[in-house]
């Protein structure tokens, strides 16, 4: 079995585990002596190893530096319109898993929500913390308070998924530059948010012909990247 | 706003609606004379006006028939590892608005289900009915009962998602014959499984170096065809 992954604030020779990581270790019954493996959630990981197990705290020693192998080439951004109820989770845990460096919330003119609470942003930040330790990533995504969609501004390329265009990701994807795909609200960006991202420079690409869900769409598009090899 | 789509048992000059979809009505505050469209599950999809609207039944007049224009060029097959809990629930709908024609579920060596009950095949089928209305395709995808991976015959190309593997959906995916994406449990295909695949013509394929959940997995392969455009 891979060893389980312990986010910590720090890579450091020894390392001391809160209550809450403390009770993981617990629950899945790890001895002093076992091998785990630490990251700091900024791309560095390394192996470790389990030295003091107490209740309510437990203490790692740092092991070997492991490469930060499972980034994308360019750090990929997800933008999306905020969704209402727990869809943004399920949309930030899977776009988590799919490689995601950043998610950044936005406001559009068609919205489910026009703002989020600071309990819901923690618990967003929570599950791609969550999410990078079950992918084995060494990065935890960011997560954005959210920006009207016009002040949002971005490096590289960007792919705003339109129905009915005829562009596809795949033809325009190159890992030049930082790579950031963009999807709408529930009833979808309006034409003129649309066009005023690809005046901006973004690609507006096909996801086919059929309509698909607010929280279907980012996935989509993660997909296709992550198809590619990255 | 688009017409509200039906599903129908089959497209006729007039078509009676039972208590379950006459609700539906009801609730979206049809009135006799407006516009919906009527599907058939099997492709085939037409205007239809609403001419009776009563407690209980209502009767749709058959309007122009409409091409099946969201279909992919060749059908796509989702054959997905029994999954826990409401898992397959949120793949079947997912995998209807991204084109799928067809979800063969199966048992694999590891299995997080050996079996599902008929009721839960049953809910699966008719979230396939419902996104397929909500995604506005024509064609609802059927549902297929469990079977054991060996059994699994397939037409066309199947990819199977392989940690590890270095060939890509995108370079080996043509639509001369129909195309299969096959996707393990929690705990992964075993390799042998894998290797028994690829030694029946499946092609191995990568979706980068993160471990994806069971549930993200077919829906990042199928990401991938959509946006290729199909």
């Amino acid at each position: 079995m891979a060893p389980h992954r312990v986010r910590v604030e720090a890579l450091a020779p020894e390392m001391l585990l809160g209550p809450r990581e403390t009770r993981h270790l617990h629950v899945l019954r790890l001895n002093p002596g076992d091998a785990v493996r630490v990251f700091d959630g900024q791309g560095a990981e390394a192996g470790a190893t389990l030295t003091l197990l107490e209740e309510g705290r437990a203490v790692l020693t740092l092991g070997e530096r492991l490469a930060g192998a499972a980034e994308t080439p360019q750090p990929v951004t997800l933008a999306v319109a905020l969704l209402k109820g727990d869809k943004l989770a399920d949309v930030v845990r899977a776009a988590t898993e799919l490689g995601a460096a950043r998610v950044q919330l936005l406001v559009t003119r068609h919205a489910d929500a026009r703002e989020i609470g600071a309990q819901k942003l923690q618990r967003l930040r929570r599950v791609a913390e969550e999410a990078s330790k079950q992918s084995r990533r060494a990065v935890t995504p960011e997560v954005l308070p959210p920006l009207p969609l016009a002040e949002f501004a971005w490096e590289g390329t960007l792919f705003v998924a339109q129905p009915g265009s005829v562009a596809r990701l795949t033809d325009h994807l190159n890992w030049d530059a930082p790579v950031t795909v963009l999807t709408g609200p529930e009833g979808g960006l309006a034409e003129a948010e649309v066009a005023a991202l690809t005046a901006r420079g973004a690609v507006a690409v096909t996801l086919g012909p059929r309509i698909l869900r607010a929280e279907t769409a980012p996935l989509a598009l993660l997909g296709a990247l992550v198809a590619t090899g990255v």
